[in-house]
């Protein structure tokens, strides 16, 4: 029913639970997950119909970089608590077995874990040596709730923050020398309201997928799997709307978002703009840096504006995404058009202009933006009317991956966060800076060479 | 493409913003939301093979109870700002216009509005009269990030707090003697630990949709229609995994959850539990109570828990749902079956026991629940360990239907409360209870039979 080839199409999760040591267990053979197979093949002809229903994990980048964005991410960046570089290490060797099993629809068991934080209602057995990368094992089971669905084309992508390399002074871990000019701090951008505890991370895990209950479970084992070697700091859900194949969603402002964003098919372009390649440390080749921010949008205030003033502010128009002035959404946006009068046809502080190559000397970036919503807060407005009350907490979470940030987001991003009239509206209030590694071949871990050649 | 017949399969949203007031305007006809049909049909073969597009609006029910649950939820419950009656007439009206405009795929635009809160950037135009059942109208126009996508089987789903009837002693809008004698104070129950922030409100509107994006546009522009009569008071968003048709969804804690729910096809056990029929006020017959509650559950405690004692306390097992000792899902529920030593096989405070209508004299509620996911917050465990850290913001935002809430989510829930093993992960932190009236004819508005008699 599937003929895409190269993933596991119509794939179930196999019946772990049923081998969960601790389950009572006879009752779930007969009815393992094979039994329901035909049930959810024929319900998720849907998302099957268009797709896939895993992405590799293994190979020369990670997934989840440029894998066609799915329908849901959850976001978690993790400090480390640690003082041991091998609880580091013992950690990657469990996040990579674990995340490599669940993106082809597996369970976590068996997975490494030295010890369990609590002796009490806790399913702890030891297990002997099996094929995955981690010598011994006491098995956790698999918490349950991906169970019956698809691997719904599930990524995970870690990222390593400038915590792992350094953090107060202290090179916790041996790696300080190791840590790459290009993970240079983020300045503080003017605007900038990022909040502490929704902000940095020693480690990253972005996990995306077509239900938003892969996503979180895949992220929720990986966190089990840290257990007094990391906790999480932040974490967040994001959505993407199914605009259909080929179409370019529009975000929570209801514009069009994503026409120009370098294509993912494109192997030469995403060398040039998203993949480290010599230029960086031998452990990031075939890796990216991921800058991510939450940017609340002020919707109320946004909704209350004319929706010609959306545009000359976006430098679109709203219906059909095309450059102001032009018909289609894919025209070239040509920034030095002028009008009769000889204004620039395009705004000199529209979001299209600030954002383009050409206004910052070839820099791009590939963005892989979700958006967020988190139900409303209290919330003071930045602008007039200068309202407060509960208002929406929504608005795009923003990842993007490119090979340097200094010649990438924080390039594209200063004058934008000085000039874009966009700023009217939305506020980067929290985010993150993370060295996504190059992928891996089955037998290492994530980061391997990292440690290997520290 | 879509057999299925009743809604409009296939259907996409009209090109309403090339329709709004304000849009520089020609560019979007060439293009109009007819042009990308075809795409969108091809992608969206998905969710269509499966159902149809679209969920009637208009009838003796309101959509959103038992239509089959979406895979998104928008839950706004809002506080009346207002002091005159007929602001929320109008605010009825114009929601009843908006909301069915939705449900077929339709933008809000034309919809009542004697004035706007701002006049600047603001697009307001005076329309005459439409087949809307509004005299007049000033239009605001459609947010937009709607645009585009199918209608994603949209249902909205309006209700009305106590405080509609009275608030702090005040008989607002001359309603208090009409306060249905169901539409009680829920009592407070053991465990109990609502915010106020996140309790209550004098109206709610649950959205519900396949697509997260349709389900928040829809809430989106019922509460700019309510500026200045009434203002949010609280929000929640709520998604189900798709484990396809026929299949018993898992929720967070990993078990199967629903099983024994009354059947939405069974128009006979609707009208006993679902129902309001002669028993209450005219304007209540064909609608429902709906109790509301966000439940919070410690998922870092649960998941260290074993799973033998997260099947006790369910009384299900966690791989197949079938009850303890049993083998299949649908296998009955014996509340009397013991073992060798004379102790019940299903333990006594587990929460199928407790939940069973058998244990509440009968009573029976429609649940309708959602998942929740909010990221993590600062959190003090109420059980050992007691940790104090960042944790899960997470759970079940539990929605349910019943015909008089005394005599269902009460009932039901009062022992549950003080006894249900199941409480030492799960805190009610939040929620309401809101009486949602019959569902109304094309050219009526929702409530109207209730301010008619009054």
């Amino acid at each position: 029913m599937n003929e895409c080839g190269g993933g596991v199409p119509g794939a179930t999760r196999r019946g772990f639970l049923t081998r969960a040591a601790g389950l009572a267990a006879a009752a779930g053979a007969a009815l393992g997950a094979d039994a329901v197979t035909p049930a959810l093949a024929k319900a998720d002809a849907t998302a099957a119909a268009e797709a896939p229903q895993t992405e590799p994990f293994w190979g020369r980048n990670q997934g989840g970089i440029v894998t066609p964005a799915q329908g849901h991410t959850y976001f978690a960046a993790l400090d480390l608590t640690t003082t041991k570089r091998d609880d580091v290490v013992q950690l990657l060797k469990a996040w990579t077995s674990a995340a490599s099993r669940m993106a082809s629809g597996k369970a976590i068991e068996p997975f490494a874990k030295t010890e369990l934080a609590y002796n009490y209602d806790t399913t702890a057995t030891v297990t002997t040596s099996s094929a995955e990368p981690t010598p011994t094992s006491i098995s956790l089971p698999d918490t349950g709730e991906a169970e019956g669905l698809p691997p719904a084309r599930l990524t995970v992508t870690f990222g390593f923050g400038p915590g792992l390399f350094e953090k107060e002074g202290k090179d916790r871990y041996g790696l300080a020398a190791r840590r790459p000019e290009a993970l240079a701090d983020l300045p503080r951008f003017a605007g900038d309201e990022l909040v502490p505890e929704r902000t940095g991370g020693d480690l990253s895990i972005q996990a995306c997928a077509d239900d938003a209950q892969v996503a979180f479970h895949a992220v929720r084992q990986l966190v089990r799997l840290a257990d007094d070697v990391a906790q999480v700091r932040w974490a967040q859900t994001g959505f993407m709307p199914n605009f259909g194949t080929g179409q370019t969603p529009r975000n929570l402002m209801g514009f069009k978002d994503g026409t120009n964003n370098p294509s993912t098919g494109d192997p030469t372009a995403m060398g040039k703009i998203v993949w480290v390649a010599d230029d960086g440390p031998d452990w990031m080749q075939g890796g990216s840096y991921l800058v991510v921010r939450r940017i609340r949008i002020a919707l109320e205030h946004w909704d209350r504006s004319k929706i010609d003033f959306q545009e000359q502010s976006f430098g679109r128009h709203k219906a059909t995404g095309a450059p102001i002035g032009r018909d289609n959404e894919h025209d070239a946006v040509d920034l030095d058009a002028t009008d009769k009068d000889g204004n620039y046809v395009i705004a000199e502080n529209a979001h299209v202009r600030l954002a383009a190559a050409a206004s910052n000397d070839g820099a791009q970036i590939l963005r892989r933006p979700y958006s967020y919503n988190d139900g409303v807060n209290f919330t003071a407005e930045r602008w007039p009317p200068w309202r407060q009350g509960m208002e929406y907490d929504a608005g795009l979470f923003f990842l993007c991956y490119q090979r340097d940030p200094r010649t990438g987001f924080v390039k594209v991003f200063e004058k934008m966060a000085k000039l874009d009239m966009l700023n009217q509206f939305v506020t980067h209030v929290g985010g993150g800076l993370f060295a996504c590694p190059g992928g891996v071949a089955q037998g290492e871990f994530i980061g391997q060479r990292l440690f290997e050649s520290a």
